[in-house]
């Protein structure tokens, strides 16, 4: 297999079918990851990255992202970050830096700005919607705040064998001022090693987080497992560890590739939904279940498509 | 073993002394890891942690830190804050939160003021002086402004066999505005499961970022590895990787402790020190040195500790 993609959730479909015609020329993962990214975030429509994602409680909204080279190990993370366009391309370029690769806040601001990295104000109307319809409920209802953390994560591998994740999110909507989720996280949100493979997550960052799950899948990888069957593996590992102790634990959905292009995926929720697309595979969205510790899935149905692009362009209202 | 801690540095001796006592009379672990990590903190002459602590290259003083609980794999961590005097208890509290418990920058700085915690300038007269040696320094002899960035890190065992580790730094010496290092993050920086042990790191954590070494070595020690082994293992297996990419590697130093109160210790560099204390072991400090990939200490010497005690306040002169 020449080439391959692997990305978390529906709404990286145009992104991966996009620098799935990068990889097919012979273009390297690092553009096709930027390239597909810059894709998710740019669309209004897609509430969980980027422009249009949702707000903190604050009604800002706040970035956090990632690039990890599997060439060199070599990483930039930004998080908290304000009215940049395309978080993805500033993590990118931190991924050159000897130093200073993970920056937050102001300080991300900064290096943005000083690197001509175009700004915009990410918030829409849309977004403000969700946040005053959601500020009412847990208000008058007493719902939950934290809910819709979805991350895209995407891992590509190239002809040259060359692989590269990346993560962006607006992170756990209605969160603190301030709070940095597992997407920027390395081990947790991302990792990939090109004589290995890679993987990311997405779902509650602060459960991800304790189990360094990107990094421990790659690393089952690496003793020979498959990319399904490392997935499962440390998810369930994970799930045990946390149960064991008392614990709850969060929604979690990773996807893996491995150096060959094989993907393997992983979750604790119904409706999971992924893409893959390879030399020999069109960008194809599948949906996943879990039963007993072992993820199956399946190509995603007209019916579940059309409801998904419906669903994300419904209209809100808010009196 | 009734109790044992380990801490990264001969500057965790007098925190380590003085939390000995809390596990000496059954205290718990959390307690021991707080006490032991604010009185680094709050002492003006160790100049990469808490007040006195070295600035950014705006001259402020931006802290990192982390606390996790290893009853439960909760970690609470705080990346960029400013003028807070003890990141280690603000780290604590955030390791109770079920959401948002890794703030930074102002978001960090409102949660802790929220919550009471005590503001003060951390910047003190002699770390600005610091600051304007090494500015002259890169300007007239082309030094690299990244150099010193030790961070305390302190794992405990307590007689209920609950372990904790926190970290807390001022991070790289002339960082840039908001970088954040290895020391808020989970698996690189620290990682704690009580029912196998803990590791903390310090060092570049642009690379202890690569190789989630924390984590790394607690899972090498679930496999039945000694600390010792586990910590030299993932070192030496780390930085084999990072040379095989043909990357650079900065410095790297890591403590690690079992639930049965055996530590281990590895690095990279000349001179790493490091505290343990145990129900039948005095506070000792110790001296490292690694031969071919393996990490041997040795109990410092008086006239270590004296030209330890005389650097660390020797006058300073800028004019």
């Amino acid at each position: 297999m020449k080439w391959a993609m692997v990305a978390t959730w529906r709404m990286a479909f145009e992104g991966v079918e996009k620098a799935s015609e990068i990889l097919s020329v012979g273009g390297n993962s690092k553009d096709a990851i930027e390239e597909s990214i810059k894709m998710v975030e740019d669309y209004p429509f897609y509430k969980s990255v980027g422009y249009g994602g949702l707000p903190n409680e604050h009604c800002e909204v706040e970035l956090d992202g990632a690039f990890m080279d599997g060439d060199t190990l070599s990483f930039g993370a930004i998080g908290g970050i304000k009215d940049f366009k395309n978080p993805i391309s500033i993590a990118r370029k931190l991924s050159m830096e000897r130093f200073n690769c993970f920056l937050v806040g102001k300080g991300a601001e900064e290096y943005a700005k000083q690197n001509g990295f175009e700004q915009r104000p990410m918030l829409t109307k849309r977004a403000e919607t969700h946040y005053k319809i959601r500020k009412r409920d847990i208000e008058e209802k007493g719902l939950s705040p934290y809910d819709g953390h979805d991350t895209v994560g995407i891992i590509a591998l190239d002809s040259l064998k060359s692989m590269t994740v990346g993560t962006s999110t607006s992170g756990l909507f209605m969160k603190k001022r301030g709070r940095v989720g597992d997407s920027p996280v390395s081990g947790s949100g991302f990792y990939v090693d090109s004589e290995v493979g890679g993987a990311t997550a997405t779902g509650l960052g602060e459960d991800i987080m304790k189990g360094c799950l990107s990094y421990e899948i790659v690393r089952l990888m690496a003793e020979g497992l498959s990319p399904q069957k490392a997935a499962d593996k440390a998810l369930n590992e994970f799930i045990r560890r946390i149960k064991a102790k008392g614990s709850k634990i969060g929604e979690i959905s990773i996807v893996a590739l491995n150096n060959q292009g094989e993907f393997g995926v992983a979750t604790n929720i119904k409706n999971f939904s992924f893409v893959y697309s390879s030399e020999k595979h069109k960008t194809t969205v599948y949906v996943c279940e879990n039963h007993e510790g072992e993820t199956t899935y399946e190509e995603a149905s007209e019916e579940w498509l059309e409801a998904y692009s419906k669903r994300i362009k419904e209209e809100l209202f808010f009196d």
